[in-house]
């Protein structure tokens, strides 16, 4: 790791008590240069909750972690990159089972102690000697300092450009916790879930049902809220562990309430991060859809504006074509009165009372260069419904991108 | 019209009995050199159907239409291109109301009796100076030949590369008759019809309510079966006008039949010229999905591979990524057991029974680049459900089209 690497976060948000991390070359991808096995240690048995893609076709590494997740006793996580083992049937759910084992036997665990993921081209069958050499050297260099966090967040990477963290720090009963949280994905992000793995760390003790409760619910409010594409994955998973290693005693009521609101600011931070880094990706759109009858209404609503390809053509040519939006809104199929819907692009009115109002184009189209992010303001009428969603523009980048490369 | 130009359908198809046509360059679209006017004009009063976006957010075209189909007596349509008078409110319903009534006044006919569309940049008033100058200089040029079909098909054109053309010539009854149809549409075409417009003139006669049904059941199986960028129109309309010049009587029983397999063959004609000429587009994409438990499952199917980038892009690359094709199936929210999912690109069989099939990834590359169109084929189990699904590939050039030019 070069720390003086612009693509590095700074400062690298530190490791909760009692994990350590590793990510090694193991020679998955074709880049030698690129790490593609991450190890995570969890020194106490650690919660551990889990959610997952809704994709009918699920990769085997989702099929294990679903079936032992949440519950008790995790001690570790195992990830590979450049390789999804998705659509790889009985012995793709038997490599994801042998690579779970190899991490126990590195770690001096069971293998039902330690969580799978993978992430990378579909249909191919895990390259098992090579991972399982991967391990051994990632448990050798197991740390818990800023190489240990970079290098690990650089092992699940597959198009992403730079590795996704996000830390805090609360105080609940008396006690001071830290959470750490990685992630990656870059496209294949859409409807609810993403090509995305996401990692998140606590030294706090949580009983297994609100662990789960806690990630289920920062997931919907933020990497639900994420497309690059529109396509869903299928191996998307996000994994929380919680071990204990700070002491003071299981959270409950509002030691709870102060954990849960950590964990969906690290998980909106990493949803955002992902957008962000959108395969080819010039700017992030934030879209703010609000007065629905809903939060889903509203959510429907933003993913028609976030999916559009005329939409995101449009942010990437700084073109404030609000007709675009609007009829993204009008298709999204939510009920709603156009006369009362009203558009804002980075804070200037486009559009309300169903006609056009005066704007001066050059100027907002000026803004939206300027800026790495667009701001989308939606609202239908006066009811509680609202969300924020982001997405990435389509750029030329993009379909070179997908369209030049097997992943 | 230039004859030679490889753009115009060779043989163009012939109008029916007792209708004229003609398309002329009013001044709307920025290139003075491309027709934006077109007039169409029927000798005998039409029965007429229509079909309309299901946006929310709808022209003011659309509501006039929409208002006064099906129904008898038609005796024209005006049709307008480089501005769709959209979101255009109160003043935008008077404007295509006025733009029926000058195009009656250039046919001797009453306002009511004229339908109007409009398709082009949304927002902005409608030019009624030049669409009436427009109007006036089209009914001056009304003909029945290859130039009039031609002319007027390019006045309804946006990004179109070229006019799209269908005919057919049917018995019914023991008399013969012609249906023509013409049709835009390049971009924004998604889930439910596009921005496509679309006009079929027939010499039979029939009743209004026969003519709304055939032209319904068409629409749902060839217009709906058509995406290039998801994204749904506010403008888009299909019009039937039936004015019984060639004689014979009403259509009924198997004469009814037979007239409704013409209206089909010609909107699956123009529907698939739409996605191969979506913008920027190197390949349509044709995708047959079979073995659901209903015609609107498989049309689920179809249109989660239609619409993914992922997948566009990978055809545009000539890549077999099979991967992305399954997993965009399993997205699509319809329920079935991936273990039976069967898929053939090109004939060749690349997935089944849940795990990879050996094929050569070679030759199927060479294959999808050596042909302008490439077959996707899903089977998902043994249900009557069944659609055929066109689409195009995604290109740095769609891109291009549509960040740098404000449509």
């Amino acid at each position: 790791m070069n720390p003086s690497d612009p693509a590095v976060p700074h400062p690298v948000p530190p490791l909760p008590l009692g994990f350590r991390m590793a990510g090694v070359r193991a020679g998955i991808k074709r880049d030698a240069s690129r790490e593609d096995v991450t190890l995570v240690a969890s020194d106490l048995p650690a919660t551990g909750a889990g959610v997952y893609t809704t994709n009918l076709v699920f990769a085997a590494p989702v099929a294990y972690d679903r079936a032992l997740t949440p519950g008790r006793g995790f001690r570790g996580i195992v990830i590979n990159s450049g390789n999804a083992n998705a659509c790889t049937g009985a012995r793709g759910l038997d490599d994801a089972r042998a690579m779970a084992a190899e991490a126990g036997r590195a770690l001096g665990v069971a293998g039902e102690e330690v969580l799978v993921m993978s992430t990378g081209i579909i249909g191919e069958f895990l390259p098992l000697a090579t991972i399982t050499a991967g391990i051994a050297a990632a448990a050798a260099e197991l740390g818990d300092g800023d190489t240990a966090a970079v290098t690990a967040a650089r092992g699940m990477m597959t198009t992403d450009t730079r590795p996704k963290l996000a830390g805090s720090r609360f105080e609940a009963d008396g006690s001071r916790y830290t959470l750490f949280g990685m992630a990656k994905g870059a496209a294949m992000i859409g409807p609810r879930m993403a090509t995305m793995l996401g990692v998140l760390l606590l030294d706090a003790a949580l009983e297994p049902d609100d662990a789960q409760r806690l990630l289920a619910e920062a997931t919907e409010e933020t990497f639900n809220c994420v497309s690059v594409d529109g396509h869903m994955s299928t191996n998307d998973t996000v994994l929380l562990l919680a071990n204990g290693a700070a002491g003071g005693g299981t959270l409950h009521g509002a030691g709870l309430a102060a954990c849960g609101r950590a964990i969906r600011e690290a998980c909106e931070h990493l949803a955002r991060e992902m957008a962000d880094d959108g395969e080819g990706a010039t700017h992030v759109m934030r879209i703010e859809v609000s007065g629905c009858g809903s939060r889903d209404d509203a959510r429907r609503i933003a993913r028609a504006i976030a999916d559009s390809p005329l939409v995101k053509t449009a942010v990437h040519g700084a073109d404030p074509n609000w007709g675009r939006i609007v009829s993204a809104a009008g298709y999204a199929g939510v009920p709603f009165d156009p006369g009362r819907l009203e558009l804002r692009l980075n804070g200037t009115l486009l559009f309300r009372g169903g006609t056009p109002v005066g704007f001066d184009p050059e100027a907002v189209s000026a803004g939206i260069q300027a800026a790495r992010e667009t701001l989308i303001e939606v609202s239908v009428g006066d009811g509680p419904g609202a969300i924020r969603f982001f997405s990435s523009d389509l750029t030329a980048e993009y379909v070179r991108l997908n369209a030049d490369y097997h992943t």
